[in-house]
């Protein structure tokens, strides 16, 4: 609906369990009108900022997402990039990590994101941003973040999409990565009441979104009406 | 030595891997002439501390410290105590720990140390501090933490020898949890250049022992060399 009607349209993920291919499949699958093209992820972010500074990354991600690094010189590592790595999130896994980061004579941690949990069939998840902390109080340092609520990360969105921040509008379950994050950007953000959001998020410190909806369709009818 | 020349003795320690009686063992097995009844542990406190408030903990520490807890009733949890748990900290665990968190009116995380990382024969291991930050940023809480570098943790082992923090003085390899917790209490102390010890720790930007030593004997050496 919101491509019939002459609307630009961008999916912007945090998704770093997968490749894009993957990812638009699952969403294909679902009944979602998309392509590779559309899908504005971390994992290409951190490669193009590896290539432009010469960096290559000891990965501690999704068994998943090394496709996305194929291209990406990984010998002799001079940065960790991390995402969310699910059951790669091992104490051995993390103590390497930390090790090689430790023994760097400046420890760059690039992070796929700061999300701090998420919601999955069997209950709620830490996130990557819990194993970034984790790593950033260890090593001292503070990670470099490439995905959502990094305003790169929208920027490259709008500049893919060739549309200004103050004529584009987000839609997000997470109030901190998806609403406050585009609306720094000078974006509008409408936050769903579904996945991860819960009732507290309505009284956030910092954050208000411009509004609420029930549910995705409810934000499409609610974007259409306005124009 | 210093016990031969009447000087008071306390062994304090962040060690949350083993019981107090292990650990003594471990000592007495290279030499020490040491007993319980002289060591200041975490976990001892912590007891004290559920004790106090009712607190009735979910464990997230090594096996071999559970029995350290045996008489608190750990039932229908309403905090979480997060140790050195090492092998223990899986992703599955550390997922359990943060859903029983996140899902508290009032989280009420008790950390036993805030340590970085430690040094063992096959490398350095991230520590409890570590795993501590990642549930604090992912629950948004800040933990209550009963080891060294708490002043609490100090003052206790003070009281429990009956010597003011003025006549006391610190010996340990940690800058942070060691010298500068010490430090804090109004104690001297002096950093011994083994173990955790790292050069870059003689530039720390916050914290500057009384002196250095390479090793306890030379530390011995120095405080017998002032009576």
């Amino acid at each position: 609906r919101i491509k019939a009607s002459g609307l630009k349209l961008r999916f912007c993920t945090n998704e770093t369990q997968a490749t894009r291919e993957k990812f638009v499949r699952k969403l294909q699958g679902m009944g979602f009108d998309i392509s590779v093209a559309e899908v504005t992820a971390p994992a290409p972010a951190a490669c193009r900022l590896l290539k432009e500074r010469s960096l290559r990354p000891h990965l501690l991600v999704h068994n998943d997402l090394v496709p996305e690094f194929a291209e990406i010189d990984k010998t002799n590592p001079n940065c960790v990039v991390i995402g969310d790595a699910a059951e790669n999130f091992t104490y051995a896994n993390l103590n390497e990590a930390f090790r090689l980061l430790i023994g760097m004579e400046k420890p760059v941690l690039i992070s796929l994101g700061r999300g701090r949990y998420y919601k999955e069939t069997d209950g709620l998840k830490l996130d990557v941003g819990a194993y970034m902390k984790a790593l950033e109080y260890a090593c001292d340092v503070q990670a470099e973040v490439v995905g959502k609520p990094a305003e790169k990360f929208f920027e490259s969105a709008l500049a893919e999409m060739g549309v200004p921040a103050e004529q584009a509008i987000m839609i997000g379950d997470d109030i901190v990565n998806d609403v406050g994050g585009a609306q720094r950007c000078g974006m509008r953000a409408l936050q769903v009441r579904t996945g991860k959001y819960r009732p507290c998020d309505e009284n956030h410190p910092d954050v208000k979104p411009d509004a609420y909806v029930n549910n995705l369709a409810e934000a499409v009818d609610i974007i259409l009406q306005q124009l």
